[in-house]
């Protein structure tokens, strides 16, 4: 798929994220009631109202492509294209009032992310990331900053309980520590989004699903960031589910040495 | 100062939370260098730039008023009638691009705090607070939802780095632990907020000033909520920092236990 024939899919995919902010506002300015069990909360019920309307609209437009979602069973996952689908990302954050959510939707081509949206309705912002072209926020070019020392990097992650006892725990304050800057928590997709404006240093996660990243990889590439694994290595759809994202390419080597596990 | 001599101070007040927010959401939108040091940062400036603005409007109304602020030295702090200003409370996420700041103003009779104002411009939502009145949010009342049961409470703090290593940090890991589901954090300010909105049920925290809690018990209380320290006491001038709020009366007893260091 050319740069030039991605302009049906980017107008469907704008169309999407339009669909999925109205859906979550109405739920989010309403009051989501999370004291109901999670099981048949609203939270599950706008995740599942977005993630159908989505794939509707996927299936109206480009019946042969593949969708992943979060919500549903896999559709056609072998084609070509493929949505990757996240209706709401961030639904602690959703439901206790706080406007760091987003959707997020990416097209993969063969496997290989070629658009990505993330959408934050309740902050009125939308990155769009195309790969080989600058990503967008609202529509105006963004980049991420320089930032070379771990000293001085903002840190961010979705929450210090995301991180699993043990190795990895270890791993993952190995990063935090070497800053001198308090981290700050519960982003989501947002800080991606915030790391591709030049506003963040470091994103470092774990436990996150295709969903969760796909879509943040053209807006963070096409910022001029990087985003792999924790060893460095491109995030496929085999990935483990530790993710760093970096402004600047020289911090991201230093961190993959920090949470390398290895004595620096 | 009776409920009906509240209205030119509320009055105000309104007009300072406009100003704060005018000026906090200048910086925030044309994005605060947060690599600059500390001792001179964008975050600095707009800090100054607001409490300046502030204690100006406060002079020139009431002259003989007093004013504690967080950047500059107070101003007649024995007088009956003393304001308490913290102009961006949150200045991590303020910096970082995260919309959970805001602007803090009280006005305090005799050491109590009468009107409480938490007002956070880049989420478009003003807490007033009066004592002896229900909660507004932007003009509407608001309150506390009921949950009596730690186990189900959405407990929230700034950050989990807030507590002192030792017994302070086992004490809130006491009370933290004894729900099911995930804290979140760095709400700030807007946390208490949306508790008094019925969003969140425990906001427990430490380090705290007297800019940070003033302006946030007339908003709790008038929610229907409670804010102590976590002892219990109601917080005053003298208050060690300890901050715990709830929204419902049973489920603060319940986790004043839990912080009590006591076994239960």
């Amino acid at each position: 798929m050319s740069i030039a024939s991605l302009n049906e899919p980017l107008n469907l995919a704008r169309d999407m994220a339009d669909r999925a902010g109205s859906i979550a506002m109405r739920y989010f300015s309403a009051g989501v009631d999370s004291t109901q069990k999670s099981d048949n909360s609203p939270v599950t019920v706008a995740d599942l109202e977005i993630e159908t309307t989505l794939r509707n609209m996927i299936a109206e437009r480009f019946p042969e492509h593949g969708i992943l979602g979060e919500e549903y069973e896999s559709k056609n996952p072998d084609a070509r294209y493929v949505w990757v689908l996240d209706p709401i990302d961030g639904t602690h954050c959703f439901a206790a009032g706080f406007p760091l959510f987003g959707s997020l939707i990416a097209l993969l081509d063969e496997g290989r992310p070629v658009l990505g949206i993330i959408d934050a309705p309740a902050m009125d912002k939308r990155w769009i990331g195309i790969v080989g072209q600058s990503t967008t926020l609202n529509g105006e070019p963004v980049h991420t900053r320089s930032c070379a020392s771990l000293d001085e990097a903002w840190i961010t992650s979705s929450s210090p309980f995301m991180f699993e006892a043990g190795s990895q725990r270890q791993r993952y304050e190995n990063l935090q520590t070497s800053s001198s800057r308090r981290p700050v928590f519960s982003g989501n997709c947002v800080a991606y989004g915030l790391l591709a404006s030049g506003k963040l240093d470091i994103v470092c996660e774990a436990d996150l699903g295709v969903h969760d990243f796909m879509a943040l990889i053209p807006v963070i590439e096409g910022g001029g960031g990087s985003v792999t694994d924790w060893q460095g290595a491109p995030l496929t759809m085999q990935s483990d589910g530790l993710v760093l994202a970096s402004g600047d390419k020289t911090l991201h080597s230093k961190a993959l040495e920090r949470l390398s596990g290895q004595p620096i």
